[in-house]
């Protein structure tokens, strides 16, 4: 224990910012509110400027660049008013700062930037109760007002600590590339696991640990006993304390929350500081990433789109959807997909990995138990007249057929399914997109790094054996 | 019908023996049936020699050579002692024909050529119920008596057509080669479905036929009320009149009844003389199905066996088994076969034809879900300290590794079966037979005949649609 007394202290070095980070970052904050304040009067708006996040929780960890201040309006607002009157506010405090980009949620913001800092300045209503809460905006402040009640000097070290372990092992972020945990849902567990247990060195935090390792699907967090966890389905299930009409876990991915409890207990039982502050990852230069590919002896697809002029949350979902579609179309033509990957970083790129080269002419289909007379008739009706491999013939009681495949080539399968005419499985944006399709080690030329990712596939966290 | 009625004369004309055909057969019979008497009075044993089955049921049909004349011994007799005598008594019978073999079943008997004719001469218990039966033999003269009395000659047309159809789709026979309707089953079956509906050309013929078309799987038919059908598994239970305690379709194969009942609606739906005498089998030459062979572009191993010295119906049973064993090996080092096939006549082969040619060297393995902790934590233990491809990495809620896979080549995994130490699943007598393996195209040199067969894979009765 006292290794992990030694452990935690050394991420908390790193991970609270110092005396003069946190000087900047509320200089910051002061500055952009009192321009608020000042375009508020300028402009005859009450308004109420107000900083919320970590920033505002003193939970934020060193290097964070995000600073959130809203714009609490009034409630008697008509939307009209309050979409035109909100952007108008934070336009004009903006234009204070180096640059700016109009961003879309539910309401439109924008996201400024001051000096070092991403400043998002966010204008919503300025309600006492989820009752009154009209978008997710609207609830931010009331998260702010729950958690700033409740968290003390300890928890906010547990809360830093497990911040930090989320960011090292790849689920902090509720955005969609992540699929994460959220800063709000992250220090909801930490307040839920609250422990004071003497010995443990930051027992909200190991208590976290050691409840999510033990985590079933389906686990419910009901932190105010609201008691309505059951109109929720997902892995994992956190009623909002503030709303109880909200699931605060909804955008965790299985994929996130399953790597989450596995990193928690092989932490518990190794503990390292590559869990909070991961290595670099091992990238192997290109020679040997296509000696890889030539060992596994697949086929190995890799499908470049020129870029769509779309932000992280559009581009990310649209590629999966995209990687989805086309593992479908190929397991439909009877390919063995090992595994697909995106990437929407160095490129923008679906890699699909199949097991097969190219299918055999043979299709093997079954037909009708033989005893199903009227559905066997015209099974052999059919057959009979067309040209096929071999049968009708019977297999156990069901009559079979060996077809002539046509469709046997994967990369044929692939730009097909990405130029039908529908596309229905294509990403919205990466429909039009141009296109161009590598196979092999055709691919390590183009996207090296990707490709090294993809074939090491193994979490950071998971530290090998032999070091 | 009328069609019907030409075509149901137009087989019984070839399939009822002729009068000159009919003496040679009797004049065996009597001749062995003399012998026996004599060889029995030399020997001082009260034997009473009597021809069964269909020769002595005038159900036999044109070309048929085979007599059975059954020898029958005092009950009283002890077993030793009934062995010995009748196995004298069958060879010195035997002696006065041109030529004999001794076969063994239960107890042995002895195959004896006489002129044209292969005649077994069996003995057996002369017992007047089944209560008092020791080995299938005795019963034999008990079906002999039950059917013999129910058979007209009306009936015994309608068995001709009945065992020339069977014998013309490939399921006459319970011999393990065919698997199939026994002459007993086939008379049995035309007496059950006994019809004398006026203007029905061979009513009990097409009754029989009508019905079997509507067959379920598990069909009952229990003639004289026994009510002992529940014993019974099988796609077909017909209780013995003679033997509750025997279901007579129990040597059938699912293949073969499911081929019949098939026979019966698509004959019903388009009568043809095929059914009963089919055409000889297309035989492609050895170009062709060398150039099929490739345009089917799997992966096809002819496996041939040095022929062993055992007789068919032992032969066949383990060239069964050998060619599943040799499936289930494949498919579990992850090849889908495409079908296997056996031959015991040309050769002794067994054929394996699967999807791939060669598997990749990557083995997608699914470990624990990551909710089972102590399984996760072996699992990982396991394999971050072994050479595998990629991950350990977790897909939807559990681990999975890429191990990298040796047994990679089909012609190499069957030839490692055939000669592991414990060749369990090898058919006894072929264990020890030397081995050749063929690949594709090689293998057409080899069995040109037997594949052809198999690439047409279709039953000779099921009539293309442009002919």
């Amino acid at each position: 224990m006292g290794d992990l007394k030694e452990l935690h202290q050394e991420v908390l070095d790193r991970a609270t910012p110092s005396e003069d980070e946190e000087q900047r970052v509320m200089e910051t904050v002061e500055r952009v509110k009192s321009v608020v304040s000042r375009v508020g009067d300028e402009m005859d708006v009450e308004v109420a400027p107000r900083t919320v996040g970590s920033v505002a929780r003193d939970t934020w960890t060193s290097g964070d660049r995000d600073i959130d201040i809203f714009m609490l309006l009034p409630k008697d607002l008509e939307t009209e008013e309050f979409r035109k009157l909100g952007l108008e506010l934070a336009r004009k405090t903006a234009e204070e700062g180096d640059s700016y980009v109009e961003e879309f949620a539910e309401h439109p913001y924008i996201t400024a930037r001051f000096g070092e800092f991403d400043v998002d300045i966010v204008p919503c209503y300025n309600v006492d109760s989820y009752r009154e809460v009209t978008s997710a905006v609207d609830r931010t402040p009331l998260h702010d007002d729950y958690l700033s009640e409740r968290l003390d000097p300890e928890l906010k070290d547990s809360v830093r600590l497990l911040k930090r372990f989320m960011k090292g092992i790849g689920v902090y972020g509720a955005e969609f590339k992540v699929g994460g945990f959220s800063g709000y849902l992250t220090e909801l567990l930490a307040l839920n696991y609250k422990s004071e247990e003497k010995g443990v060195s930051h027992p909200s935090f190991i208590e976290s640990l050691e409840k999510t390792s033990r985590w079933r699907y389906g686990m419910e967090i009901d932190i105010e006993g609201h008691g309505s966890s059951g109109q929720f389905d997902g892995a994992l299930v956190v009623v909002d304390p503030v709303d109880p009409n909200r699931n605060v876990a909804a955008a965790l991915t299985k994929k996130r929350w399953a790597e989450y409890i596995s990193a928690c207990y092989t932490y518990l039982k190794n503990p390292s500081i590559r869990y909070f502050y991961p290595p670099e990852p091992t990238i192997h230069d290109t020679d040997t990433v296509k000696s890889i590919i030539r060992e596994r002896d697949t086929n190995l697809v890799l499908i470049e789109f020129e870029r769509p002029d779309v932000v992280d949350d559009t581009l990310y979902p649209q590629l999966r959807k995209t990687s989805r579609w086309l593992k479908s179309a190929l397991e439909e033509e009877g390919f063995d997909v090992i595994r697909t990957d995106i990437e929407g970083e160095s490129g923008v790129y679906v890699l699909v990995e199949t097991q097969q080269k190219k299918l055999s002419s043979v299709e093997k289909h079954f037909g009708p138990p033989v005893t199903a007379k009227k559905h066997s008739e015209s099974f052999l009706d059919k057959y009979l007249g067309e040209d096929i491999h071999s049968g009708p013939y019977i297999e156990g009681d069901r009559w079979v057929v060996e077809r002539k495949k046509t469709r046997r080539n994967p990369e044929k399968i692939i730009m097909e399914s990405l130029r039908e005419p529908e596309r229905a499985g294509v990403g919205k944006d990466l429909q039009d997109a141009e296109i161009t399709i590598y196979k092999g080690i055709e691919s390590v030329d183009i996207a090296s790094e990707f490709l090294s990712r993809y074939l090491v596939g193994k979490p950071i966290w998971l530290k090998p054996k032999n070091n």
